[in-house]
């Protein structure tokens, strides 16, 4: 039986962004208005409408950045909250990032998790969770965003995990109305 | 910005495993007991007590293989039903196993999905889910299975995924059971 393997890298078009020199992350708006940049990057690149990035709570430093990439790698895992927390990982060696370490870490996305990435957050050890759009942003443009329990965020509460929405909303929904206006693929 | 890269690749065991003469896929069970097997080879082999299959519905052919890989990838994304999904869509060249194909195709589980999984599946164009244990029997020996909607079930039948449950539950709580008693790590 012929086994196939899977490759994740950033696309081109990301690491080249990367080597620029970074703005101050020192507030949420400085944070969220550079990963909505990235989505609006990712949007005009074959990517989908939204990116994500990991930051260490503690320092600002950013970890890890992910943009969805279902149709460039042909798989429907790779959304922009999960390519980040796989690459947080990779980064640091920890499959649970707060798990023997002392720092914390949060995960600013663009739009509010889906139902797969809403299950990822907690095992994956973030602490703090970030959105811009609110999933019927994404869902008013045709993206369907799963089945969630109703109360998730409380039950991110109950699990230390707090959650800010709304962050620079209006920005980050623009990029989704953008990418329907151009007819982008939904999936 | 150092940028990490993610390879995903089947450990040698459960290459060589695949390497050998599959047994005939003529029923339910005979698929669940192998992939039951394949779980308890993985919990062997300092993987986690889960495994996971892609079958194609309509001629029974073996597509892709999962299995627990958090700890030897070092990421938290890596369950079972994950892994066999990613390796389902990188062999057919499709991130939507169903669209643009004549074909429909069944994910079996060793247990119920967590609630990462779980929102995992639509995305990936699975029309049937197939169990072994149930998420109790898993949470049990200190799994933790996520926040679900409590009727996912049912949410999975208004989108025509139709879910089997408690196939070789026994057996497949055995193998929960026995990694428990192994003190292997929760996660």
């Amino acid at each position: 039986m012929h086994q196939p393997e899977f490759h994740l890298r950033l696309p081109d078009w990301l690491i080249q962004h990367l080597n620029k020199p970074l703005p101050a992350f020192i507030s949420d708006q400085q944070k969220m208005a550079w990963v909505i940049e990235l989505s609006r990057h990712n949007s005009a690149n074959d990517g989908g409408p939204f990116a994500a990035a990991v930051f260490d709570s503690s320092t600002n430093e950013l970890i890890s950045v992910g943009a969805n990439l279902v149709i460039p790698t042909n798989c429907s895992v790779m959304h922009a909250e999960i390519v980040a927390l796989i690459m947080a990982q990779q980064k640091t060696g920890r499959y649970h990032l707060e798990q023997n370490s002392e720092h914390s870490y949060e995960l600013f996305s663009t739009t509010e998790p889906c139902a797969m990435c809403m299950g990822a957050i907690p095992w994956a050890g973030i602490s703090r969770l970030v959105c811009g759009a609110r999933d019927e942003d994404a869902r008013k443009i045709g993206f369907d965003e799963g089945d969630k329990p109703d109360d998730w965020m409380k039950k991110f509460s109950q699990r230390n995990i707090s959650v800010v929405r709304d962050l620079c909303r209006h920005e980050a929904t623009q990029v989704l109305e953008q990418y329907a206006q151009q007819h982008g693929t939904l999936y």
